[in-house]
């Protein structure tokens, strides 16, 4: 389950600042128009000529965010990738760069960080993004990763959190839960582990949800799906902190509430096979698990049929007014209110 | 010495990630029409129209970039924000917005949040610049602030590092070395309050230099001052390093060479006295003290006339062939190669 710790190593020390970064950086290629020079100056220079820009940032810490007993380094520079795409698509746009800062401690060897450049580089490659610069220092404790994501998008296409109107769907891509439920599975090994570190854990029947978890993919088909389906959302965001959080960040966006049916939210059955060995209720898990990096949208109800029936979209409810609240419909057809159960970091657990 | 550890202190537990965010925020106000919008979405909208961007971050690590015990949060949201502008007017772009994000411990309280916010917040404010997003996380160990900084800029005005041409003049701004001293001062004091904590210092003679450490501020007058001048310089770059290795950076950008006259170098009394003081020679201290986030350029011979007599530009040097290397002019005309000596994060200290 951990890393071998018997390969090569080189010190952070011997490289120097500028060494490491023109040694990590030098196989990342430039595939946008947009970047006109990325890594080498002060700052990096970008050409969006008429298409608007969206840009976010999120911060990904140790024993915050990740466990790196269980984390490989590869997947978590994927990951943090990840993590802030999910955002650019989540305006409907285009991701086009990336910049990645790192603090890491000097104890790491230089074949650590080149494994983690390696998911960093799968990712700008897989996903079509130019890493354009970041910074890479040395942190006393903990590594931690700071990645900021840029995107290219048309005006008109612009889809913000606060555009759902009474009637629209609400809608949902791929299924959820299972990036939690991953987590529970890592977990538990760990702890088995730590009892006995020759225990080889089998973890093919959880290889769905611990892929989810380890290695999640942002939903770029999908704002290419709906550019082809010519399905413009009023308004989207992407499920970071569990749905029922990003539902109410939704209603409190858009000024109005919604009728979730819980009939309808799209669980893998390994999901609910997972949930019934770790006695967990699925519903609260899709509700407040996290990390799912799915996409929740509202659509007019007129672009219904060109959504129907697509394997990867789920209509889960509408929008309904304000003054209805935003609500669960249970299986037994009772009303339940949201509230946000997504993850708070600030939260002794 | 220490800050006052008997206010008010509400826990960023019960705040709540999103309430944080919120709350930390709602005092900052747009001042640039290329931010669409700025926080609360998945990700800012931004509009350059037909200008280029450009974008640098920077990670600041406590325990590695600052030390709270003398650095007052206010300072360093202050300076967290200088030190990427500062990379934006080394482009020679305007800067127009920043991203802030922080890393801090759940012992901390809101109000210990509200103090580094006041300082990015009057960055901010001073350098007409917009907050438009960053994230906010628990860390469990040391604080960790990475921000990221644009600006924009016409394409036929970016200096990049690698314009510098034969025989243009090496020119920088302010003067240098003033930081770094103060840096000791403030190490000499922490030392001197943990054998008597009830020691009050007197830094009246040190307040030039302490405050280049603890609140510096980015060349923004001297990107509005080169533009007023209608002069062009064909190569820049920050001194956030020393000056040795930021001429080194130039000379490898441009393939050229170069010689420094150490007696033209600036120094201000303050820092000759607190050299002399500490034992320490001055042209080291100027050459590899770092984080003066001073400008340096070069400029073609003909622009001399221009900035002849300017009290902020000191003309140091001038390009030569890369055969020449670069090398640094003694007082007693003797050459020395210059070699990087600038702060490497990674080495142990």
């Amino acid at each position: 389950m951990l890393e071998d710790k018997n390969k090569e190593r080189t010190s952070l020390e011997k490289m120097g600042e500028f060494g490491l970064i023109d040694h990590l950086t030098q196989q990342f290629t430039i595939q946008n128009k947009s970047t006109v020079k990325g890594v080498g100056d002060d700052a990096a220079v970008l050409d969006f000529k008429n298409k608007k820009m969206v840009l976010s940032t999120d911060l990904l810490v140790e024993s915050v965010h990740f466990d790196l007993s269980y984390m490989p380094l590869k997947h978590l520079g994927y990951k943090a990738v990840m993590v802030n795409l999910s955002d650019i698509y989540a305006m409907n746009a285009k991701a086009t760069q990336v910049t990645v800062s790192i603090a890491i401690s000097n104890r790491f060897p230089l074949e650590a960080l080149e494994e983690l450049y390696a998911g960093i580089q799968l990712a700008c490659k897989t996903y079509g993004v130019d890493m354009i610069g970041g910074d890479t220092t040395s942190s006393k404790t903990g590594m931690l990763i700071s990645v900021t994501a840029l995107g290219e998008i048309e005006e008109n296409k612009i889809t913000y959190r606060s555009g759902a109107k009474e009637n629209d769907l609400l809608v949902v891509t791929g299924d959820l839960g299972g990036a939690y439920m991953g987590l529970q599975v890592l977990e538990r090994e760990k702890e088995v582990f730590k009892v006995n570190p020759n225990n080889q854990p089998d973890l093919e029947p959880y290889s769905y949800i611990v892929e989810r978890q380890l290695k999640p993919e942002a939903r770029k088909d999908i704002v290419e799906l709906l550019g082809k389906l010519e399905v413009l959302p009023t308004s989207m965001i992407d499920i970071s902190d569990g749905l029922s959080s990003e539902i109410l960040h939704l209603c409190k966006n858009s000024e109005v509430g919604c009728a979730l049916y819980e009939n309808k939210i799209p669980l893998d059955p390994t999901v609910i096979s997972s949930c019934e060995e770790f006695k967990m209720d699925s519903t609260m898990i899709a509700l407040s698990g996290g990390e799912d990096y799915e996409l929740l949208f509202t659509i007019d109800q007129s672009d219904f049929p060109k959504i129907k029936g697509n394997p990867s979209l789920t209509v889960i409810g509408h929008i309904t007014n304000k003054s209805n609240g935003a609500n669960l419909v249970t299986r037994a057809e009772s009303l339940i209110p949201l509230t946000a159960q997504g993850w708070n970091s600030f939260q002794d657990s």
